[in-house]
C-alpha cells in the first residue's frame, strides 16, 4: 500500500544475492577489483560503446551533482526543464560541485523542454559576455519528473540544438530503464546515439540497494569526473559491493524487466484511475510514475486506510503522486482503484 | 595474505545478516523509518548524551568534509596534524564543502598534535586580521594516521587549548574502535566528554559495508550538518539499510569486539617484526596498523609471495604499512612473521 | 549625445577635487585613515544610524556580491525580482560570493517585486526541508532595473513579509539616489527604517570614479562582510583615495542635487518622448532612466547621427535603454527628442 | 617617516594628471575605450609580446586571485613559497577563485623557492591518484616577500622545472618593477621568456591610486581571466580611470625611475643600518624592502618618535620590516639611520 517513491520498496533478491556474494574473502578496494571491471565491461555492451567509463556512486544527487561539477566551469549555467530533479530536489548539490555555476528554467508541456522555447533562450543568450552567466550544459531528465518519456527521437533533436550553440548534454536517468521501457528504445540510442555526453544512470529505484552511475561518453571529462567524485566523497572504498549492485541489475535484462512491470503496474493504475469520477490524470503515464488531481475525500479517504503516497506534488494543493516499482503488486493497484472509486462515491 | 586496508577484508556476517534482514517488504525513505531511529537511539545510549544528532553516509572522506564543512566559513582555517587524512588523502574534499577554507598542519611526533606547537600557532595567529585566514576548528585524529592512540586526558588537553581560543573540535574517527580499545576507554569521554563537538565516526574499517556516522554534540550544528550532507549528495534514499549496518555494529559491542581483534593482530604482528634483523617499527603500534622500515629484499620477496600491504607510505622508500582488521587470521601473522625472517636471512 | 550609461559621463568635478586634495603625503592604508573615518561618520549622520558598519569597493556587482555572501550559506537562496541585476548582468558573482546560493526570480510590474508573488513563493517554500534550498534572503533594487522607485512604504511591506519568514533584507542601491529623489524621501526611512538589514550604496552611476559602500544595520553581519571582502580581493589599500570620493559625494548634498538632476533630465526625455507618434514608454520614469519602444527608423536614424543609448535592451528588437546622468545637458535632451520626432516622420 | 608599506605613500604627480586628464567628457565603460587600447598596446611593446591579453583590476590580491582562479581547477594545487602573500596575507582569496584548491608551500632561503625542494616535492607528487590534490600552477614572487630578487635565470630554471611536471606558472610581480630595476633585466625576460604563463604586475606600490593588471600570455587563459574577473566583481565600468594609470605609469619608463629610487633608498638604509650595533638584516636587499633584527631598546625609541615601520613582521618579537618607496626621502633615511644608531648607544 506504499507508493510514495521507489525507494520505500525493497531491494530484488538477485541484487541481494549478488551483494552477499561478492563478500567472499579480501578484495582490493577503490574500485580496482574484479566487480568494477565486469560492470564497466556490461555497460560497454548495453550501450555499445567501446570506451565509456563508468563511476559508480550511491545517490542520485550524486551522479548528477558530480557529473554537472565536470561538466560546468562555475560562470556557466546549466538548462533544464524548470521541474527538473536538480532544480527542485537536489538541495543545491550541483550548485556545489560546479562551484556556482546557474541552472536556468527551461519552459515545455509535461516535464519535457520544449525544443522551440529550449532555441529562443540560446538564441537570445549574450555568449561572450562576461556579464551574463554562460550556458554550457543542457540537461535532460528521461523519464521526466512528469513521468514522461523522451522518444530517442526528441533527445536527439535537443542534443542537436545544444551542441548547435556549443553546450554538452547531460541525462539525468535516475528512471532511465523505465524510459527504455516506455519506449521499446535501445540504451545506446536512447543516450550517446542521440547526442548525450555524460549520463546519470540509476538503478536504485529499479531494485538496487543504492547504486548509481555516471556514465561517460566523452574521455576528457573522465578524469575531471573522475576527481570530481573523490573531492564530493563519493569514491567508495568497498567498491565489490557497489559493483556487484550494477552488474546484476543489468544481468539477464534485469534492469528492463523490473522497468517494464513498474511501467505496466502504473499503466494500470492510470487506466483504473481515469474511470474514477472526479480524478483528473495530470500527464500522461509513459513510466511508472501517476499524478492524479483528486478531490480531497478520495485523499482523506485512503490515507486514512494507510495508503501512502506523495500528497501535494509541487505544493499543488490537488495533485498527488504515485509512483510503482518492480515490488508493486498488481493487486494492490486495484484495490487503490476500488478504494478511489468508492471514495469518489 | 592481504594487509593493504581495513576495506580490503570481507564484511561481518552480522553486518550481512542485519542488511539482508532489513530487507522486509516497503519502509519509508531518507530516514523516516524505524531502523535510523534505533540507531540514534544506541548511539545516545554509547557515548551517554542524549541530545547528539547521527547523520549517516559511505565514505570516510564524506563523513569528515561534511562534519568540517558544517563547522568552518569560507575563511577559515583547520588545524590538524601535517599528516591527517583529510590533508592527504581526501583529494581536496575538505576545501570542497568549507568552501575554500584552509587547512593547517601542525607538528607533532607519531601522528599527534604536540600541544605546545599548537599552543603555538595559536598564539601567533592573527585572529580578527581579516589579511589572515582564521582558525576556527581543530581536527583531531583518533586513531592517529601513524596508528597511535590518543588518550582521553590528550584529547581533553588539545580541546581545551582550542576551546581557548575560540575553535570548535572535530574528530576523525575512522578507527574510533580502534582508538577506544587501544586506551581501555569509554565512548563519551574520548569525544564529548573531552571537548569533541562533532566526530566522524567510522564503521566501515571495522566491518560494515560502507557506514559512517556524523555524531554532532553541538546542536547548533546539526542543521548546517543536515543540509551539507544532502547538498553534497550523501543523503541516502534506501537509509535502512545503511542505518541497520550501524545498528548491527554496535549490538553486543561487535564494534569493540571487532576493534580488539584487529589491534591484538597488530601487537602480534609488531612484537615478531620487532625481533627481525633489519625490520624497525616507525611507530608505536597502539590499534590495528604497523609501520615497518625494512629492507628492499624483504619487500621485494613478499610481494613474490602474493602478500600485500601499502608499499613506500607517504612517497617513503623504506617504509611500508600492513593494517590488521577484524577478519585478519593471527595464523597468518605468524606465517607473514616468519616469511620476513626467513627474506631478512 | 551618449545615453548609454551613467558610467560612461565624466566624473564630477567636486569628487575629482576631494581625490586630488587627499594625495597629500603619507597616510595610513587600509582604511585605518581619516578620510575612512570620515566617510563612516557621515554616513551615519545621513542614515540616522550610530552603528551602522561601512564597507567601501569599487564595483558595483562586488557591493552586491560581497553583501550577499554574508548574508546566505550555500545551501540557501535569494529572493529577487526576476530582473534584477544580480540576476541579469554580473556574471553569478552573487553565486560565486555565497558559494553557490540560488537566485530566485519573482515575479512583479515594472521591475518591482509584487508582494502577492513574493508571499505566495514564500508560502509554498519547503523551509527545514534539506531537499530545497532555503529562501534566506530577499534583495530588492531601488530604483529597479525598469528604472521604477519603491516608496518606502512599499519597501517596509516587503521587508516585514520577508522577515516573517525568517528572510534578510538586502538592498541594491546602485542609484539609491536617484530613487530618495523620486519618492522625496529620507536615507534612513528608505533602508534601515523599512527593514533593509544591508544596503549596497552606489555613488559610481552618479559622480564618482568607482566607489560603492556597504552599508550594514545588523552588527552582527559586519564581521562576515569585513572578510567576504579581503577574501574577494575588495580591500583597497589606499582606501583614503576611495573614501574621499564617498565623503564628497555626500558634502553639502551633492548626492541628491546630482540625482535631481538626472531625474529631471529623464523626466524631459520621457515627456518628449511620450508625444512622438510610433513611440512609447515601456515603464513609469520615475528616476534617471527611459525605455522606449521605438520604431526602427528612428533606431537607426539616431545611430546614425551618432547617439549612444543601450539597444535592444534584455534582447528585446524594439525595447532600448536611454540613462540620464548629473552630466546630462537638458539642451541635449530636447535635441534628441526633436531628432526622434523627425525621424519618426 | 613612514616606512610601513609603499601603500602609505602618496599618489605621483605624473599619475594623477593622467586620471585628471582622463575626466574629459563621455567615454565608453568596460574597457571599450581607448585608454585601455592604449594600455594593451604600451604592455605589449613593453614585454615585447603581441598577443599578451591585459586585465586591470584595482588590488593586489584580486590580481593574484583571479589569475589563480584561471590556472587551476578545485582539485588542484598551486605552488608557492611558503612566505608567499597569497599563502599568508590575502585572507583566502586564491582558495575562494579556484573554488578550493590547495595551495602548498615549498621551502627556501630568503622568499626564493629552492629548484631542489620543488623537484623533491614534484618528484613525490601522486600525480593521477585521485586521493591528491594534483599539483597544476606553480607561484613564484618577484621580489619575494623577503624583499630578494629572482634573476631570469632562476625563473627560467624554475619554469622549466614546473613545466616538465605539466604545471602553470603564474608570478605575482606585486613589486615586478623593483625586481627588474633590481636585476637590471628586461620586462619579457623576466616573465614570459623565462616560462611564465599568467604575471600579476602590480603598480598600486610604485605610485598609482591602484590598478593592477593580470598579463596573460597563454591566449587559453584569456577568457577564463575575463570571465573571472567579472564573476569576483574585479571589471570596473569607468575604466578609463584605471587603464589611464597604467598608461602614465610606463610612459617615459616613470616605472623604473620610480623603482630605481625606491631600491636605491633601500640600500641607503640596509648600508646605514649594518653598521649600526646590535642591527643585522635579515636578508640580502636586492630591492626596496628592508628587514632588521632590532634591539628592542631601538624598536621603542623609533615608534616613540614617530617612525611608521612594520613591526614584529610574520609574528617575530625581533624582526621588523622598512618599505621604501617612489617617495621616499634619502635625508629621511640618513635621519632613521642616525636615530637608531644613536638609539643603540
Amino acid at each position: 500500500m506504499d507508493f510514495t517513491s521507489e525507494n520505500t520498496a525493497p531491494v530484488h533478491p538477485a541484487i541481494v544475492d549478488a551483494v552477499v556474494k561478492a563478500n567472499t574473502g579480501f578484495a582490493l578496494n577503490f574500485e580496482q577489483e574484479d566487480w568494477t571491471r565486469a560492470m564497466t565491461a556490461t555497460l560497454r555492451r548495453v550501450f555499445g560503446h567501446d570506451e565509456l567509463a563508468a563511476f559508480p556512486v550511491v545517490t542520485g544527487t550524486a551522479a548528477n551533482a558530480v557529473a554537472l561539477g565536470a561538466m560546468a566551469r562555475p560562470y556557466e549555467a546549466i538548462l533544464c526543464h524548470w521541474d527538473a530533479h536538480i532544480e527542485t530536489d537536489e538541495g543545491g548539490a550541483p550548485e556545489m560541485y560546479t562551484a556556482g555555476a546557474r541552472q536556468i528554467g527551461i519552459s515545455g508541456g509535461h516535464g519535457k523542454v520544449d525544443p522551440a522555447a529550449l532555441a529562443r533562450f540560446l538564441r537570445n543568450s549574450r555568449f561572450g559576455n562576461v556579464h551574463a552567466v554562460q550556458p554550457a550544459v543542457l540537461s535532460l531528465t528521461n523519464l521526466t519528473e512528469a513521468g514522461t518519456a523522451y522518444s530517442s527521437g526528441e533527445v536527439a533533436e535537443l542534443c542537436a540544438l545544444a551542441h548547435e550553440y556549443g553546450l554538452k548534454v547531460h541525462m539525468d536517468g535516475a528512471r532511465f530503464a523505465n524510459a527504455l521501457a516506455a519506449r521499446q528504445e535501445d540504451a545506446g540510442r536512447m543516450s550517446w546515439r542521440a547526442g548525450v555526453d555524460v549520463l546519470s544512470l540509476g538503478t536504485t529505484k529499479s531494485g538496487t540497494f543504492g547504486a548509481e552511475v555516471i556514465v561517460s561518453f566523452d574521455p576528457a571529462l573522465a578524469r575531471e569526473i573522475a576527481f570530481m567524485r573523490k573531492r564530493g566523497g563519493h569514491f567508495v572504498p568497498k567498491s565489490r559491493f557497489v559493483s556487484a549492485q550494477i552488474g546484476a541489475y543489468f544481468q539477464d535484462d534485469l534492469w528492463l524487466a523490473n522497468a517494464r512491470h513498474a511501467n505496466h503496474c502504473a499503466r494500470l493504475l492510470a487506466q483504473g484511475l481515469s474511470t474514477v469520477r472526479g480524478i483528473e490524470l495530470v500527464h500522461p503515464v509513459d513510466g511508472n510514475e501517476v499524478f492524479a488531481a483528486m478531490p480531497d475525500v478520495v485523499v482523506e479517504g485512503l490515507m486514512k486506510q494507510g495508503y501512502r503516497f506523495h500528497k501535494n506534488w509541487r505544493s499543488d494543493p490537488v495533485q498527488h503522486r504515485f509512483v510503482l516499482s518492480w515490488a508493486s503488486d498488481p493487486e494492490e493497484v486495484s484495490r487503490l482503484v476500488q478504494d478511489c472509486a468508492r471514495l469518489a462515491g
